[in-house]
């Protein structure tokens, strides 16, 4: 954490960017641009190597020292990651792997060729590769998968004066340890002791009188998610991981590892909500980006050609007053983003444990009062302008009740759309807009549509 | 940081939620209602406050002890804390706010009657009331307003030993101290001390040998999001600010902070993306929720209008070939949705700093080529089913084309939106759904229609 340059900012990187950019023209510069590059901190040289077309960044790639290939790769986002790990051979790919931490290997490995895992970890000391098998076991999205094993235990019945003596031995703490972990002969957590603690304590005192016994405790099972919550809510740094039969400490999660997690969630949301299935290196190839795109659009190929259907039914009455064909996507649009701003406020408050089931009607009650007043208010001034364009009472009244009525439909399915996923276990958001923009659409369609039919011709 | 229960878990608080609402049946029992609350942390008081709908929402705050109030409604969602604090007295408002400290109290201000403020600022001793002025001075979305005041600074010219002792007159030392601030008799700073150096240090040596000098520095105006990717980038857990003319130090961020505000501005964007302008309460009044949707819903409205105003120009086509009603909104509908995957990709790119302005072009190309690779293949296939319902080859023909149109347009679209508004200074992200959907609905149907009406008729 020490030697950083004083002022770390966008512009610093975007500078240092260019410069390597004109180092790229100039080969006979790549000495120096290789001196830079191994001052540069691991994210640092990520962001460069993220922010750098293909095959630039596959040169500047060719000038990172071997030792420190690994510490980057870490850094990467995935999709970057993995266009560089195409590029490194078996025995590249090992010797970038060995330099790390078995719990950030396991954070490398889904992205690595089955055998290279294997060469690394024949190649572990024996201690190594226990923990790095134990932290390949756990799936992602639990604090398993969250979990280093950078934690420093101490016993309880050792004075103060003898673990800071076993601690100034370490030589450096590993970072973010804010607190040791306090437990007893057979490993099992005790309670743990934050540094600030034992800085104004006695140095005479026992650990076992000085720690706090009650602390948080996660386990290798906990969701991620709920880890997470754990962090902010009580502001933690480190937290303990035991197991869940025997308590004995097998690791800890640090905050950094959880602010990773939140962003990489928040990222996925918001890639997933556009129809992207993941993170996507802006420069990738067009087929990868393809590939990346095509299952959402062919979902959404799907709920259009049923919308499509539903407006061919009524092609008698489009044929008949041509209207109809105008007015129709103004319907369904409006109900498209009234229930979308209604499932998005409901996956949300349900993500966040906000929403009991003693609740749900309440909730039903309260969008169906929105939906009357949008509809009122929005349907009404659609109809008048209805009126005004095309002169017609019946057809602007029509408008209007259509409004209304998929404006309610929107309410409704976007309280039961998250209701029924998870009810059924599953994850609500997911999908969500598209399923309920399908059901505004193609609903919308045919209220507006089937009115229009009924009372005007 | 002491005392929490052993397994902190939604399920906990969901089956204290449930304990609540039995009490609230049975009001004999409020006295043991508020010793629970009295116990809980204020982080789970909020939580459980934000999953109670109104009513019982103010009946359990009416049982909250009055010097816990302030530090619970910190905690609070906005729309939640502007409920409890709509039904609070000025009187009951100055006692909640005054138990705080200074940059706790500036995060509350904004929601607070301005006279309450007042009444607070002068009820504080002078030390906390210059602090107090300092901290609403900044602006939100600053690395000031992200700030608090409870850094620890040594001097450089004393020992270990005697910063030691300084320690221990200070009792507790404030939650997050992971490093001391280093500063010289100015006040202006020289490095940092983390804890785990002190530590593992000869007490004998000196506070600015041993210090770290060059550490990550941030000041007051810096922005906030730039401060989060540093915490992020460098794994920080504590960062100090200092003055940007004069290099003093006038306080610190801690990641605690960072978190928080960077769970905010994802939950933001998500809202912002559905079409609310805020975060709402679940349990918020209709009339409430009307307030926080309608702006978007009457943006959408105005792009739905011109889009119908669009189709109404080709009233001819249609009632000539009425089949191009049911199939325009296809094309409409797959140009949006692959238009909002470009924009999001892009602007999460933006966002990261990703790209640089020489790749622009680059850009453009790659999109235009995935959109080519998706007209090409989705408009075949739509081309080929138009085929198939309608027995025309030429209209099958025009619906392919006009696919591959409306998708190069999305694309173009999806890289000029963001390109410009990141060119006027403007966040890219704000609305960008709304603007790239407003295109390719119109788009799309201009396109389809005007091919069909020249080809076709």
């Amino acid at each position: 954490m020490s030697e950083f340059p004083t002022r770390l900012e966008v512009e610093d990187l975007q500078h240092n960017l260019r410069k390597v950019r004109d180092r790229l023209v100039r080969t006979d510069q790549a000495d120096e641009l290789r001196a830079e590059l191994d001052q540069l901190h691991p994210a640092d040289a990520a962001y460069l190597l993220e922010a750098l077309p293909l095959e630039e960044r596959l040169l500047v790639w060719g000038l990172v020292k071997a030792e420190r290939e690994g510490e980057i790769l870490l850094e990467l986002s995935d999709a970057v990651r993995e266009s560089l790990i195409a590029t490194m051979d078996s025995k590249e790919l090992v010797a970038a792997t060995e330099t790390l931490e078995a719990d950030e290997i396991a954070d490398l490995a889904p992205d690595l060729p089955e055998a290279v895992v294997q060469d690394v970890i024949r190649a572990l000391p024996h201690e190594e590769r226990v923990l790095l098998r134990a932290a390949l076991s756990y799936d992602e999205g639990t604090v398993g998968a969250l979990m280093d094993f950078d934690q420093v235990a101490v016993r309880k019945d050792v004075t103060l004066e003898a673990a800071t003596r076993y601690l100034r031995a370490l030589d450096e703490l590993p970072a973010h340890t804010d607190q040791l972990f306090v437990v007893d002969r057979g490993g099992k957590l005790q309670g743990v002791l934050p540094l600030a603690r034992l800085i104004v304590s006695d140095l005479e005192r026992m650990v076992g009188d000085v720690m706090a016994p009650g602390s948080v405790k996660l386990h290798p099972e906990d969701r991620a998610e709920d880890a997470a919550q754990t962090f902010e809510r009580y502001d933690l740094v480190s937290a303990p991981v035991v197991d869940l039969i025997t308590g004995s400490l097998v690791g800890r999660v640090t905050v950094n590892a959880v602010m990773d997690y939140i962003r990489e969630k928040s990222a996925e949301t918001q890639l997933a909500e556009a129809g992207l299935s993941r993170e996507e290196d802006v420069f990738a190839p067009v087929w990868n980006s393809f590939r990346n795109r095509w299952a959402w659009l062919a979902v959404n190929l799907i709920t259009a050609f049923i919308a499509s259907r539903v407006i061919g039914a009524f092609e008698g009455s489009i044929e008949k007053l041509v209207a109809l064909a105008a007015l129709m996507p103004i319907v369904a649009g409006i109900g498209g983003n009234s229930g979308n701003q209604t499932i998005t406020m409901i996956v949300r408050a349900l993500a966040l444990g906000q929403i009991q089931s003693a609740y749900w009607t309440k909730l039903v009650i309260k969008e169906l009062g929105v939906a009357t007043l949008n509809g009122v208010i929005w349907g009404g001034l659609l109809g008048l302008a209805t009126y005004v364009l095309y002169g017609s009472v019946a057809l602007g009244a029509v408008m209007a009740l259509a409004m209304l009525l998929n404006l309610l439909l929107a309410a409704g399915m976007g309280v039961a759309i998250p209701y029924l996923r998870a009810r059924l276990g599953r994850d609500p958001a997911v999908g969500s807009s598209v399923l309920i923009t399908a059901c505004t659409d193609s609903g919308g369609f045919f209220i507006f549509l089937g009115l229009a039919t009924l009372f005007l011709l």
